[in-house]
């Protein structure tokens, strides 16, 4: 199985197929593409070579199987290694999984426009527009009622690290990122996310990286 | 189990959730969210009636369980009825099959603002930018790749109707209405789809709704 992602401190959606790839607890190969600029013609230059006809991360591999999104590699990977790994099993708590995951996958654009991930930078303070602390109070709403309902297991949103947690996880990086305050239930949350093995490796791994790309290091307005 | 859905001529989404309901099997109550004006805050209000906290349709309510995105209600509903009744069985075609509905759910935006679903409108000849038209390239890339490879039992996406051709029916409805060129398979394909009874039950239903929003009723550029 082979999953290619572009550059770690820039790239939200790789992390979460690299997340993804990590909790199915199957072995991978890792490629990253060098998506060192903001030129879209570059990155698909680039990703032409691994993965023809699209020339977005992440895309996994597996055999003739190729799946091009990171919602669509959370389910493929859980048909293949069983549901439970990615989903919460009671039907409430997994359908509230679900619908946050998806909403995360189409919406959030003023937050992701506003405060692209940015691993290694810290911004105190970032001015958002309304329609971005729009978001940030749905993120906080959402997270709160699942930590609420179903969080009495563990700090993650349904207790046990899931696939709501690998969806959400760079969006804890861009509130860390950009220092937007939230109350102390999203710091917990928050901490428990970052201090996650896995999330350290990305991070060592992204702040090791010596790309740039100029239009995410400028401060969001 | 109840269906919360939008006007059934404009809402492309809840033709999506409502395909879904009906693919499962089970028995599901429609209610129908007057959302007879563009003014998105009236569409809030009365979603808050029955559906408090998101305000978008369609919403899925099963017992303590509600699923407010289209794509999670498919596969909550799949939890509860077996993949097999909404994805292809071989690895590679469901990984296509759930890699082009994730696309769907997230992207063609140009496509979607340019050409907002209309089910009971005919312009001919509609005029596109450059972005759209690259995102009507992309659909019937997807249509003959999915036909070629892995549409040889039927008349389908992938052979049978799943849940690709759940997420690809209001783009057919667009290209329709919208009088978008296809090549010969893919007209093949869209009447397929067109004709399907579920298809014809909400195209009847939408032409016999007398609701009307002007911004949808202007022609795209």
């Amino acid at each position: 199985m082979k999953l290619i992602i572009g550059n770690k401190n820039y790239s939200s959606w790789s992390l979460r197929g690299w997340l993804a790839a990590k909790q199915s607890g199957l072995a991978f190969e890792e490629i990253v593409v060098p998506i060192h600029t903001d030129d879209w013609s570059e990155q698909k230059k680039a990703m032409g070579e691994v993965a023809p006809s699209h020339g977005k991360v992440p895309v996994l591999w597996d055999g003739d199987a190729v799946v091009w999104d990171s919602l669509a590699i959370i389910d493929y990977l859980a048909d293949k290694v069983g549901r439970d790994r990615f989903w919460p099993k009671a039907d409430d708590a997994r359908a509230m999984a679900r619908s946050m995951v998806a909403e995360m996958h189409s919406s959030f654009q003023a937050l992701r426009t506003q405060c692209p991930m940015n691993v290694r930078r810290r911004i105190e303070g970032v001015k958002l527009d309304d329609e971005a602390r729009a978001d940030v109070v749905r993120v906080l709403t959402l997270w709160a009622e699942a930590r609420a309902r179903f969080g009495k297991g563990g700090p993650f949103l349904f207790g046990t690290f899931c696939a709501a947690d690998i969806f959400y996880a760079p969006v804890v990086s861009r509130f860390i990122t950009y220092g937007v305050g939230v109350p102390g239930f999203g710091q917990a949350y928050m901490e428990a996310v970052w201090e996650h093995e896995w999330l350290q490796a990305w991070v060592h791994a992204a702040e090791a990286e010596d790309w740039v790309i100029e239009q995410y290091e400028v401060p969001a307005k």
